[in-house]
């Protein structure tokens, strides 16, 4: 090794899910929407002045974030925007989880949130969820020095109450606590109606699931004055501009009362296909927990999941599968449009997915 | 003080030069190019098709890297990209400094070095260049943890030849020497001849200057295998996917022949506004230092550098002032357009500039 090569910080990335080239495939495997953006996206982009690309775009994201505060009810000094919700959460993490004690999370969760401890060399611990794959709330109550929860949670597809998070607020005045609602519209529920009473909570969105822009790179985050304060001193300490001017157009053009029209009927749609494909899978002799999500986790009585990611794959179908304890047999679904889940059913039937 | 507030990494911020939402003012405060970007980029963003946003962007950029590639004959595997050279140059930051020897950096450069250095508490010492605001080479032969360097640097203008850079890096073979060439297609040369030779060299590059894209958000570093190698790891830990599609395909358009001929023009009128704003300022009482960069660092005879920047302001001509040791007597003025630059002219007279 090089002399040099001793001051490398050395990690081992989290790891997306495929984006294959070949277009002709079904592509479940990255939580993507189905549907297109808003057509007020498209009329955004096409009309977009490109001569003021000369220009630094806002450092603030001014009006992206008056527009979210004008969707979300939600202060525009309560509001913080970065690249995509990953960006959001590494920032936080970077910002809010500095003390000694451990940093709490699920072994069965986003699988970056462990990635950034990691990264920024931040004690942690992975506490298991319970037999269920639910949180139990007695688990984040000894002390730390941050909590991250996903809610829904990922890869599980399940969510927690209300009443867990105003308890484990409650209980953890001492640290801060980040709920990562990047599917949050797909279960109805938002902690964000809990910031009014409490200073230390940070509540997580992205324009990548609901609003049809993973391509878009555009994430949110509300919490308290003080916490977006100290978060975007540090957003400043790293990029002053992070949001390209033409995402925050895009960004912007995705929130007008039109659009989110537009975003709710196709969420519903979603929320549709997710409830019959529960059902269908079933059938196929899948168990599957009850997704609030656009993703269902199943696991087959008899067929390995492996066995079945990869025969899917053969039949040009991508779905996510992680080898990992406890998950390892286990797929976890994008919901697609009704056609694609429909070719899903057909194939998994070929592959010999059937009631035991 | 809140109980969780402690846990929260404190820094301050870089500053970066004001985005007035007045159109109507000239603007040389944050050397963006006063040309707009190549017509490619425009057709780019007209032709793009918005339903793709619906999918993440390539997490590898591999369309836009191949692109520099091809511009630059530079291998893919040595080219790393990000939302523009500050976030090219936090990550290198984040990766390649992590020793317990001090980073090096000059006390007059590009002021985000520090910040970073705070950000991540990484040891550092600024050497205070000479009194022509030069670096010596002798500064830089010391224990230490990496080195950083801008060339043509900020906000003085000036350049460090071949010779510099060639027996910096031959005398630092254990720590990584980061050239920052944000403004180096004013100049001319690029430390990226030496990449062939030493392992430990990263440069970087940006599309905000030159190519006329501040708003697109687009930095570059080249490097050897190694080098990119763990640069990816470390972005790869913190966000999968940093360069939005759209972004991905503006910095395609930007690269081909027929965008680097029309960039190449542009920079030659840049280059020849800059030799004649070093004339006229010259008349007008300044002292210009010798600019390699699409702006000039220039200090008046008489009337103190504070002084004339408010006043140009009220002129809505809107420059860079530091106030900042050694460099608090001196402006940093962008080159604008040929008439921009005469409007300066007209209002340093005005304000009472002149030889003296």
């Amino acid at each position: 090794m090089s002399e040099w090569e001793k001051n490398v910080r050395r990690v081992i990335p989290y790891v997306p899910g495929e984006q294959p080239a070949d277009v002709n495939v079904i592509k479940l495997n990255t939580n993507e929407n189905p549907y297109p953006p808003a057509p007020a996206v498209c009329e955004a982009v096409k009309k977009f002045d490109t001569s003021v690309l000369r220009k630094y775009p806002a450092p603030d994201a001014k009006r992206l974030v008056a527009a979210l505060s004008d969707a979300f009810e939600i202060p525009e000094d309560q509001i913080f925007v970065g690249v995509g919700s990953d960006d959001v959460l590494a920032m936080s993490v970077l910002t809010f989880f500095n003390g000694k004690k451990p940093v709490l999370m699920a072994d069965v969760t986003y699988s970056f949130y462990d990635v950034w401890a990691e990264l920024f060399r931040i004690p942690y611990e992975s506490i298991p969820l319970n037999g269920d794959f639910r949180y139990e709330l007695s688990d984040y109550l000894r002390p730390n020095g941050g909590v991250v929860i996903a809610n829904p949670n990922a890869p599980t597809a399940l969510v927690e109450p209300k009443e867990f998070f105003e308890e484990l607020l409650e209980k953890n005045p001492s640290s801060v606590v980040i709920v990562d609602e990047a599917y949050g519209d797909f279960y109805g529920w938002s902690a964000k109606g809990l910031l009014d009473r409490y200073e230390n909570l940070l509540v997580v969105g992205t324009f990548s699931k609901s609003r049809s822009l993973a391509g878009s790179r555009i994430g949110f985050a509300f919490g308290s004055r003080k916490l977006i304060s100290y978060l975007n001193d540090v957003k400043f300490s790293f990029n002053s501009y992070t949001m390209d001017a033409i995402t925050l157009a895009v960004g912007e053009a995705a929130l007008s009362p039109r659009s989110r029209e537009y975003y709710h009927t196709m969420t519903e749609m979603i929320i549709a296909t997710r409830e019959s494909a529960k059902k269908r899978l079933a059938g196929l002799g899948f168990t599957c927990t009850d997704s609030r999500a656009n993703f269902v986790f199943a696991t087959h009585s008899v067929i390995p999941a492996k066995e079945i990611f990869e025969k899917l794959k053969e039949h040009k179908i991508y779905v996510r599968y992680f080898d990992k304890p406890r998950i390892d047999n286990y797929l976890r679904i994008t919901i697609g449009t009704d056609d694609e889940m429909t070719e899903l059913y057909k194939a998994l039937e070929e592959i010999g997915c059937r009631q035991s």
